[in-house]
């Protein structure tokens, strides 16, 4: 690829905004509820589309009952071979669920799969907004997250790459040709806090803007992202026996998400008042400092490595070149 | 009752420190773990008794789960009625776990009580501490109250009445002759913070010493507390339709329990950004903004009212006095 080459991209026609992933973060479900009445009024107005996204509510029975999940994490179902392969238990209802989703927004790995899926999720860790992904080099993802960057100073916004392959990817967002989870804190699970609502709103909205600035033709120039790679998760101290925690973390890393964690820096407290340093030998940037379902997973943090991104300039196919791209993988396909 | 007259009460024999009623409520849960192996290796080394207190964990399935409760809310279970009258479905977890914490504790309302219970809750409010108890004439938790306020000059700690009677009264708390929920906030419930549960570490700490000098026969001088005697709840705005929330607390109220709210002043922000304000008379205290829990009670904040309270001087009973009181009490039973 060349410096100053702009490189040319799909449309991104179908865009999915899915809230309710997990059934007790409030933001996103409450989110795409009010855009659900937003369109719903647009149709009866006969207005031109008003939220131009498909909205999905992914796991409504968990929502109903205001839990992270019925049977099992569904943002976790989403592997290649989990879907594709045998359906393990059928009484599982996230399992089943999983799949339902793959019919509407996939099939993930397929032409038919949505452009676009933008997950919306809170956590308890002051994070900020983040958007997650499985790819350093999904070109559409990086743009989005320097727009927002830029259309919403006052926030910190990161970006969080999750060093897998798309197959492995497990989340809801994997689905789609292209996508990120958008994770919004802190915000206690089971509470919606006006002001995390509204940061979600505005990066919803910026997110589809840019969306709609991109399918018009306007071309976004090459630059330079940070992005936050993890390399590996933490877990409380534990006790051997119980396998009760014995320690939570330190009130000087507690809410420091992305502040540098340093060997020797404080990083948990025991109970009964001890203080046990971070024993790792690189420096790494902490976050999901406590998130609240992640004690279940044995993660009471994760810890990443700074990265400087170059990304290529981009803008939308012409028709022709559509046209001309379609024919070419058609008799590649036939070769 | 005289000005300076000192008031003798009856030694606190027995104290009990409750965690887990709410299984989601982390620090009294670790709390009283602590506590309870900090008791075995103190009798382990046959040291004089480490914690003078009973120890109890209320809701173990719920804590197993990491929910507030299995069936219902156990807190709720405590009234007069509920523990005295025909058992209303025994497949209730919670109405047979509240009449076996009754027989421990209790039974409430008679000479068998407990002196004292200290029950640990967590709130997603911004309450700091608070003491919440049905009584504003109980004179051991309004020491109490004024001793951990003046000890622990670095945190906001509050008393909260609720204007019922104790057979009314629905809380663990009011099982025992004296008794006070201690509850600490913000926490999210499933997570543990270790500057709350430091708070709530010293708070336990300093009440059993308070318990401890007015045993030994120490004086407490009379004088002024603040307390809040709650007025009334108000609901989050809901679709008539779903019931479904349609606002959240506004920007302005959200973590600010305890200032003042005056009429008109924003009270609720809907989703879709309209402000609505507080159409109340009065200006009154708010608390439990935002609490986790209370979405499904109906109740998106409390209101109180400040009241100063004047408390006598306490100290003791001798053990003639108390000898003494034990036989008017008993000719009077005669009678």
């Amino acid at each position: 690829m060349e410096a100053d080459k702009v490189m040319c991209l799909p449309k991104l026609s179908r865009v999915a905004v899915c809230g309710g992933t997990h059934g007790n973060e409030m933001s996103g479900i409450y989110l795409v509820k009010e855009l659900l009445k937003a369109k719903a009024k647009g149709v009866e107005e006969e207005e031109e589309e008003t939220v131009p996204a498909l909205l999905v509510l992914s796991n409504p029975r968990a929502m109903q009952q205001c839990r992270r999940y019925i049977d099992t994490d569904l943002n976790r179902c989403f592997t290649h071979a989990a879907l594709t392969g045998p359906m393990l238990d059928p009484e599982l209802y996230e399992l089943v669920r999983s799949r339902e989703l793959n019919a509407t927004l996939g099939p993930k790995g397929s032409p038919e799969a949505v452009d676009l899926i933008c997950d919306l999720h809170n956590t308890t860790a002051n994070m900020g907004l983040c958007l997650i992904s499985h790819s350093d080099c999904d070109w559409i993802c990086l743009h989005i997250f320097r727009y927002l960057q830029r259309q919403m100073s006052d926030v910190p916004i990161r970006y969080i790459h999750l060093d897998v392959s798309n197959k492995e990817a497990y989340s809801l967002d994997s689905v789609g040709k292209h996508g990120f989870a958008m994770e919004i804190g802190p915000q206690p699970h089971g509470v919606v806090r006006s002001n995390v609502y509204a940061v979600m709103k505005a990066g919803v909205q910026h997110m589809l803007d840019w969306v709609t600035s991109f399918n018009s033709g306007r071309a976004f120039e090459s630059g330079f992202v940070d992005v936050f790679t993890m390399v590996k998760c933490i877990d409380y101290p534990r006790d051997s026996k119980t396998h009760n925690i014995t320690a939570t973390i330190h009130p000087e890393l507690q809410d420091r998400d992305f502040c540098l964690l340093c060997p020797e820096d404080p990083l948990f407290q025991t109970f009964s008042g001890e203080t046990l340093s971070y024993k790792g030998t690189e420096p790494l940037y902490p976050f999901f400092i406590n998130e609240c379902a992640y004690y279940e997973k044995g993660i009471a943090l994760c810890l990443a490595r700074q990265r400087r991104l170059r990304i290529p300039a981009i803008r939308v196919q012409t028709e022709q070149e559509q046209q001309a791209n379609k024919q070419r993988s058609a008799s590649e396909e036939e070769e």
